[in-house]
């Protein structure tokens, strides 16, 4: 596990995760702060909501945007567990988030640093600063935990 | 001009495009089909909705995904106006859409024959048959209408 505290967005990222899995969803977490202060955040829901677009960072995104009054995200910070898919790290570039912080990698279904590398095309019209690996361990454990159960 | 008879769902599409330019927001439009039958459909409204993921095809998604009660779109085909976004594309992933018809090629923006082309990677994990160039005149005429406007 990680040998130094996590920040506090990745712990509740984390929180929202482990709330997917209870309610049987894969479990990923999504938080998006502006100034040091929440104004998004959610979890993996496409089977209880039958909507294939509502992963953790779609539904963080739209309560950021719905909190601020405005479509771009300018200056926030996202944390969540897992390496954005492409269609959420399409939406981190629409939304203008800054910064990109994502704790386990993906290579079966990434987009960020595997496959189709969102970011880095010139059809992305922003891209944000990427950090990866803080709380891996924890995100990587709950997955595996999620999985392991359901085989 | 297109020299023979659009499909109904294309044409359907273009004019949830210029519903859109009509509330000022880019002219996008899709409609999602099954067995004939229109079970989605949506125009862009990320300006009006504060919502930076609002674009037509996840509208659509939505509202198909909600009116088949299901996350999963099996056997069903979307018809959108322009070459869809990474995240656009991403969704259609996730949805499983099974046909893609998009009338305007998105040179600067789009991630299916351009750019991160997200369904030509093995963490798509289902990849539509894709058509394009169907309506293309129309749907292109009329984002170049919305921008000479704007300048």
């Amino acid at each position: 596990m990680t040998r130094w505290p996590l920040p506090e967005p990745m712990k509740r990222a984390l929180a929202l995760a482990q709330a997917a899995a209870e309610a049987g969803e894969v479990p990923i977490g999504a938080v998006v702060v502006k100034d040091g202060r929440v104004v998004g955040e959610g979890r993996n829901a496409p089977r209880g909501l039958h909507d294939p677009t509502a992963h953790a960072e779609i539904a963080a995104i739209r309560m950021a945007a719905t909190v601020l009054g405005n479509e771009r995200l300018t200056g926030c910070e996202m944390f969540v567990t897992l390496e954005p898919c492409a269609m959420c790290a399409g939406a981190i570039v629409h939304a203008r988030i800054a910064r990109l912080t994502y704790a386990a990698p993906d290579p079966k279904g990434g987009a960020v640093a595997h496959g189709a590398r969102v970011f880095d095309h010139p059809q992305a019209l922003h891209k944000p600063e990427v950090v990866s690996g803080i709380g891996e361990a924890e995100a990587a454990e709950m997955l595996r935990g999620f999985f392991r159960e359901r085989r």
